[in-house]
């Protein structure tokens, strides 16, 4: 764990973890000068992004801001500060992440990476054991409905931009059966990835009774702040 | 316009309004004291409903007492004191209004209901020339798209729990196709009354540029107070 990085009441502190022979790269977030337990987010970055994406920065340092909770981001396989080549172009990243997803064991990896990070930095006085929340939009939700289906301590997962598509279809719709806590899911409408459809019946999949999906006009990409501070209430919401 | 009956900074008064010869019964909310032009919030309530539903009640006391502005809520036809027989059983009533949603002209009437009811209490000093929102859900929506299609003053609306289905369903889709302004529509997933494909078709047709979608598990009238409120605070955005 390194030194922390203060900024505006957030502390921001890099790490590596050791998982499986894996190097783990991952971000932590927590209120200056906290002490004892308090909830954590876990936040899923997309394909072709990073654990310290705009967004999943602004994420973290509001709900540490705002709710004095801790934030962590991982970066996923092949993704971040786990690609030999730093400079890679989002072309040959999503390729690499296809091929990834493809790839027998990809899921139970990642799966795996979630569990020991959180077990690691649930370690921490100032984090400790408190309530659990999951947010993962795109590649987020790929990994991330598997997560929320084996962690029971997770409480409140905010999910979308992705559907029953690609080559874990039948992985997320057995695992989005097994999620019972309650949903945010968000759909964007003219998502030129991911047809309408399979989007409804991952929502549909989803076995939680408290769930809700917000849809938007737009591409994948294009969530609008709304959303985002929406998400970030749901999520305060049910972990405070 | 009755006097008004007080209660914790809200004024209600029923009115009685000649529109063409039919008398179309409503309630205008405002703030006590109020004084000068200010937003108006017109609601449209659902099939066997009225205007002084619970509801439409409480939607109309947030808009007044958290954001001062005023509401307006009308009584559709063979609804609330535009029925002989009010004591009449909700199939009766509901029976009553599928009649009238297939009788030609009459989309045609309850918007002349809406305008003249509207030009009415826009002549009030206390409500005025400000911006103006629509809230209505279901049979509100039926008769609300056609409204907001042909009122461009209408800065923010609210619709949801209809598709494009029944006696109006190419009028609807024509309306639609005319909406303009900054539109929440809210849809049960689990409506008995309505499949889902022409819900997500209405919401499709909305020409907003500026749309949400916000999916619920449950029955049509299972709306959770969470969407009520965001319903309040969407108006309140558009229309501060």
């Amino acid at each position: 764990m390194g030194d922390p990085q203060e900024a505006d009441g957030v502390d921001e502190r890099r790490f590596d973890l050791d998982v499986e022979g894996r190097v783990v790269p991952g971000i932590l977030w927590t209120p200056t000068g906290a002490v004892g337990p308090r909830p954590l987010v876990l936040l899923g970055h997309g394909a072709t992004r990073h654990k310290r994406v705009d967004h999943i920065v602004a994420i973290a340092r509001q709900v540490v801001q705002n709710f004095e909770f801790a934030a962590m981001a991982i970066d996923a396989p092949f993704h971040g500060d786990r690609r030999p080549d730093p400079d890679a172009d989002e072309f040959t990243v999503f390729s690499d992440f296809l091929v990834e997803w493809s790839r027998q064991g990809s899921v139970e990896d990642m799966v795996a990476d979630w569990k020991a990070t959180l077990e690691a930095v649930r370690d921490l006085d100032e984090v400790g054991d408190g309530p659990l929340g999951y947010w993962g939009l795109s590649m987020g939700t790929i990994y991330g409905i598997p997560f929320v289906a084996t962690e029971p301590r997770v409480q409140a997962a905010v999910f979308g931009l992705m559907g029953l598509v690609g080559p874990t279809t039948e992985r997320l719709a057995t695992d989005a059966a097994g999620v019972n806590c309650p949903v945010a899911f968000i759909q964007q409408w003219d998502d030129s990835l991911l047809p309408r459809q399979p989007v409804l019946d991952l929502f549909d999949a989803l076995a939680s009774l408290d769930k809700r999906l917000h849809v938007h006009p737009g591409e994948h990409a294009a969530v609008p702040v709304e959303e985002l501070e929406y998400s970030v209430a749901f999520l305060a919401r049910h972990l405070m």
